[in-house]
């Protein structure tokens, strides 16, 4: 873990320590470009194909079961399925919370204006896959998209599919699963297969495969929308000499167990407590099963010694990371300084990990300092804003003269003779 | 116009009646990134170069002065100053209603689970140049901004700038006005200059430069955010028998005077009825100054002849038009089946021109079927949504095995451990 006093540096240097690491781009534009083509010309059977080829899985057909699905759900615990359904029902309070109204007013008298809002009709969900099934994964995109009203919601994970992923799809109401990983499941899912439903957006985070594949298909009309910009996972950390440093630590590791390329950063006026964080990350590194991976991404961390609390909220500002964790000793004394975080979490006793899990919070976030600009993943995502207007024959009246005035400024005849027509007939008429 | 009868195509040649012509990319991606390239090396001095060059126009400095902007407020009328005022009122109103309430609820009892709202801290808008003064543009993009709580909100056109878009940006609050056009204007606004504020996200139209560089600097996380991708304007109108053929025509006339490549879709179950639009579109089109682009926009625009009026909602549907206009004797029993708009217009009595200019609702729409998974523009595009969370000693007991568990079954130790370090140390305390 690299310290480095923030005053003791310059404008330049500040930039250059809050900058992250470029993102490995792979080279991967044509291949998946190539992978996307043959998906759009050969349907299920290069699907098929591929899955052979790339995921070593041998299948009939791209969708699973009724009978697998049950069967998956059969061999899950009972104390796991006890654990999802907490979470479920927290997730659920927090984005049911997030069901807007719609609204209508009458900007001035016979001038109805409405907002409404209608859930994306088709939306496909990506769950990576590996050895540890994401399970959360599944919560937090199947979630919302249901609550959302979303006619329907399908999930790609490559197989084989772990059982506790197909139990919680099946749980959170997902219509259908599919076998599928990498840029061919993207692509499946943009464009659709004679198996596969042809989505509007999708959602889920993935290698760089995956990112790449989301990326082509979100710049393609026909393809489709995607959540937001994919980047490695981050953590930053706001303490003062009063924070726990072993739970400081834990969470610090929390973020470097995500992968080498997680960005953990500590911000402190402490440097007391920054000696205690070091101390306690040494032991606790020790015992985890994944300490590789943590060890490397603790090695490209970062310590920033800064004046005061005043001061940390602003590196963290100028930061915009992804979680925001405050172990301060009046941590929401501190809130209203803070922005640009994907999630704050506020004090001893709120890890990234019940963020992360199970406090109904979405764990869907922007990272790479997207979060300046982007939003955490929520109900609004699942969903589109339109608007509705009606004048009546008065209100045209009473607004008629101001627009055709403005269109003409703009030069705009046709957009004015829309109104002089209107008017003209209601002044026969009376 | 096209007419076509929907019910005797087959599935294919429906699809392809609905498929917009593709977007003319102009191969312009190397000369863009090129621009950009100058004027981030280059800064001010490439942008007042530039601005000689491409717009042959002689400034010695890029922003205008307090001085210039009063001068060019002083020279508009009374008049406009007043259809001005009234489509602010009405924008404003509009807008200020979809100002967020934050949401905070106990998922669990100790679980508090929090949705905040922030504004975007800087933001850019562009209006194009051209004879036309958008008036409309500064006050769709520049109203929301303010009203969203925006620190810095500041506009590019090219020049001469217009007096009324001047005086339109100074009455909406702009901080800055930049006489800056095309990929010039994007780029300087991304990334900033010695005179131009660097802003987190672009909104506005433009031709394919400004376009191409909007998608540009949208690529690069360094670059900034943007509004929504772009596309020809256009407009869809369901009307039956009882329609005005006149109202219709000049609905469709406003479109298509927008540009040659504006798209104009009539959809109606009454044969009769196209007819009697047909005659009144040649009518008004021989009055109009634009009559050149809009009789382009009008021969590549299309009639067709649907069952009924829930034929005519699928059809809108399925297009997804930026403009949805219902002219039928009950438009708003027709509403719930309506999706996929981006504004929608109920009834004789509501042109389209009302809400490109002062019903209050935004004018800045998706186009080119994204209005099935963007939004319109509105107050939400300013802001951004993050989550804060805290939970109280008993909500860590509470929820604490449950994520354990899910952390275990993820096979994130560290994660796990988080939360057991805490939960041991509440055990000793108590
Ligand atoms: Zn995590
Ligand atoms: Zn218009």
């Amino acid at each position: 873990m690299k310290t480095l006093d923030w005053n003791q540096l310059s404008d330049a240097e500040q930039a250059l320590a809050l900058r992250r690491p470029a993102l490995a781009q792979g080279g991967r534009d044509a291949q998946v470009a190539d992978i996307i083509n043959k998906v759009r010309a050969g349907g299920d059977a290069t699907l098929l194909q591929l899955t052979r080829d790339l995921d070593k899985a041998e299948r009939r057909s791209l969708r699973l079961s009724e009978q697998e699905i049950d069967a998956a759900a059969g061999r899950v615990s009972e104390e796991l399925k006890a654990a999802i359904e907490l979470a479920i029902g927290n997730i659920s309070a927090f984005h049911r919370a997030q069901v807007p109204a719609p609204i209508s007013l009458d900007t001035q008298p016979g001038v109805r204006c409405e907002l409404h809002f209608q859930p994306i009709e088709k939306v496909g969900l990506y769950v990576p896959g590996g050895s540890a099934p994401l399970v959360s994964t599944v919560m937090m995109l199947a979630i919302p998209a249901r609550l959302a009203g979303c006619e329907r919601v399908v999930l790609c994970s490559p197989p084989p599919v772990n059982d506790a992923i197909v139990y919680t799809a099946k749980r959170c109401g997902v219509d259908a699963i599919y076998t599928l990983g990498g840029a061919q499941a993207v692509a499946a899912m943009a464009y659709g297969s004679e198996t596969v439903t042809k989505v509007d957006k999708i959602f889920g985070p993935g290698n760089t495969w995956v990112t790449e594949a989301k990326r082509q298909v979100a710049a393609d009309v026909e393809g489709a929308a995607i959540d937001m910009p994919a980047g490695p996972s981050e953590v930053l950390v706001i303490a003062d000499e009063s924070a726990d440093a072993a739970f400081i630590a834990s969470d610090l590791l929390s973020q470097a167990e995500h992968g080498p390329d997680s960005q953990v950063v500590l911000v402190t006026p402490s440097q007391d407590l920054a000696a205690r964080v070091y101390q306690a990350l040494a032991e606790q590194l020790a015992q985890l099963s994944r300490r590789d991976i943590a060890a490397q991404a603790i090695d490209n961390s970062l310590t920033l010694l800064c004046r005061d609390l005043e001061q940390a909220a602003a590196i963290s500002n100028a930061y915009a990371p992804e979680h925001l964790i405050v172990q301060t000793e009046d941590p929401r004394a501190l809130l209203p300084k803070l922005k640009n975080a994907g999630s704050i979490f506020l004090g001893a006793w709120t890890p990234e990990s019940v963020g992360d899990y199970a406090s109904g919070t979405n764990h869907t976030l922007p990272t790479y300092g997207y979060a300046r600009t982007y939003s955490s993943l929520g109900l609004a995502d699942y969903q589109r804003r339109y608007t509705v207007q009606e004048l009546s024959p008065a209100g045209l009246q009473a607004i008629g003269p101001a627009v055709e005035l403005l269109a003409a400024t703009e030069t705009l005849d046709a957009h004015k003779n829309a109104v002089s027509l209107r008017l003209a007939k209601l002044e026969k008429q009376q």
